[in-house]
């Protein structure tokens, strides 16, 4: 099952990617259901074929191209978006910083990120704008105190991160946070796939960062240090990790700022992030637009 | 102007504080206006005299006595919880940390906090559990690139925050955030104290933390190095600040992890946050229930 996010009328719409690359909306075939994605998870994996069943009673049912839309994020903005740093070796290395003993965590807010075919937007106060593709995995089940060996029953899918970062700002304190929520800044997209139609924990996928159609990452998902069933059991011994909670796993090496000289992306860059069996994430680079203190 | 937020059949409801501690809801006074502190201050700072004006057609309305209610944090879940450390010279130094350049800023999750009188739980898997009192101010209106002079302009009003954190956890890796992040360890409230009351930035703000009875920390919102005006000038030159947003703005010296031997929170402990003309933010310490990982 292949889920999106996208406006209509200026509201975030479920839609069923089929066959085709034809959406169908989720509130044509089974109105009855939650039409947000963290609500629609909390109803179980069985609700995967619900959907199904209620796709084949409504053969007729209007789709429009997957291309005419306008992608959100597929998860609701509400969730936690718990990210990795450091979570592949060779990154690590790259970036001069030993390998973790835990899961590195830091948070980005909902108004850093932008859905696919979105503007990855190149901020007027710094040009340190650097791309980082990622895994997503994305929880469908509450998890609190979840064994390693249960963990992956939490997933209910994944998806593709550009974990976009104004590396000036992420390393002018200890804390990465301000250079990881700049506005408009990260990708995450196009689509939600169900676990079911992937490797347990999505693993052995290569993931690849084109920049202007130059490879600038290309790795595997095994390749983590932390894979999702671990950093599920950590998490959830800390907090409470609800559906519609996302974790986005780190990336590998190869991002612009350990480049001899660094790679920047700038406006009118097009950067796509690739994983094996989930699809491609692309965003063009935009200018910040002048903005007034009172706007 | 003092609004609180609080519990009823099970969903977030406004209140006005009124003398004698006796709230009136706002449903029942101003029906017309937004029920959700975020949406409420977004039509700018003339919706206090609504109020005002609103109290003064239904003199007969029904109060209830403060005590008698269930708080919840005073603003949305929606927003950003932006959090300062090492934002009082003294506390930075206790820390063992040079004083920071820039504001150093973490992310706190709405699941992380209780309201006033709500238990802050400790964890079954670490005892560092620690206290550190702090000033809130909450964001009035959108602030993009604002600059210093102008930006208390964007703050509709200030409550209070106990920064709760599991130090062993915050110190793992380089990052804080699930040191700062486990469930219910933090606070804020009781109330939303509107900006007109209280000194420009809420400076010369008596700060006091007392623990069980006895002072752990005793300050004054004076001694932050950046100070509210600063830190919104900061943050809004890389993310949109939204009515709602709220910046925690760092504890003064104090906490328990910097005596010898550490001092931490315990189970049936009470803890309390008091600033200067805004009030008290009392919690008790609960320990964690047990939580099958199928709950």
């Amino acid at each position: 099952m292949r889920l999106v996010n996208f406006e209509e009328h200026g509201a975030p719409r479920l839609g069923i990617l089929q066959a085709g690359d034809r959406v169908t909306r989720l509130i044509d075939v089974a109105p009855g259901l939650p039409q947000e994605l963290g609500a629609l998870l909390q109803l179980g994996p069985s609700v995967f074929s619900q959907i199904i069943a209620a796709l084949v009673t409504h053969p007729d049912c209007e789709t429009r191209p997957l291309s005419s839309l306008r992608l959100l994020p597929p998860a609701p903005v509400a969730g936690k978006i718990l990210c990795l740093g450091l979570n592949y070796l060779d990154h690590a290395a790259e970036s001069k910083m030993d390998r973790p003993q835990d899961p590195v965590i830091f948070l980005r807010t909902a108004s850093s990120l932008v859905g696919h075919g979105g503007a990855i937007v190149c901020p007027a106060i710094s040009n340190t704008l650097d791309f980082e593709g990622e895994l997503v995995a994305i929880i469908g089940k509450r998890a609190r105190h979840v064994q390693r060996s249960a963990a992956l029953e939490h997933v209910a899918g994944y998806s593709i991160f550009n974990d976009g970062s104004i590396r000036e700002y992420q390393r002018r304190t200890t804390q990465w946070t301000v250079g990881k929520n700049f506005d408009a800044t990260g990708a995450f997209g196009p689509v939600f796939v169900s676990a079911d139609e992937l490797p347990a924990g999505a693993k052995g996928l290569r993931i690849e960062t084109i920049l202007n159609g130059v490879t600038m990452q290309d790795a595997n998902t095994s390749d983590m240090i932390f894979d999702v069933a671990e950093t599920i059991a950590f998490l959830s011994g800390c907090m409470t990790l609800e559906p519609g909670d996302v974790l986005v796993m780190g990336t590998p090496a190869g991002v612009g700022a350990a480049r001899k000289p660094p790679v920047w992306m700038k406006p009118h860059d097009t950067v796509e992030v690739r994983i094996e069996r989930i699809g491609t994430l692309t965003n063009h680079v935009a200018a910040e637009e002048p903005v007034s203190s009172a706007a």
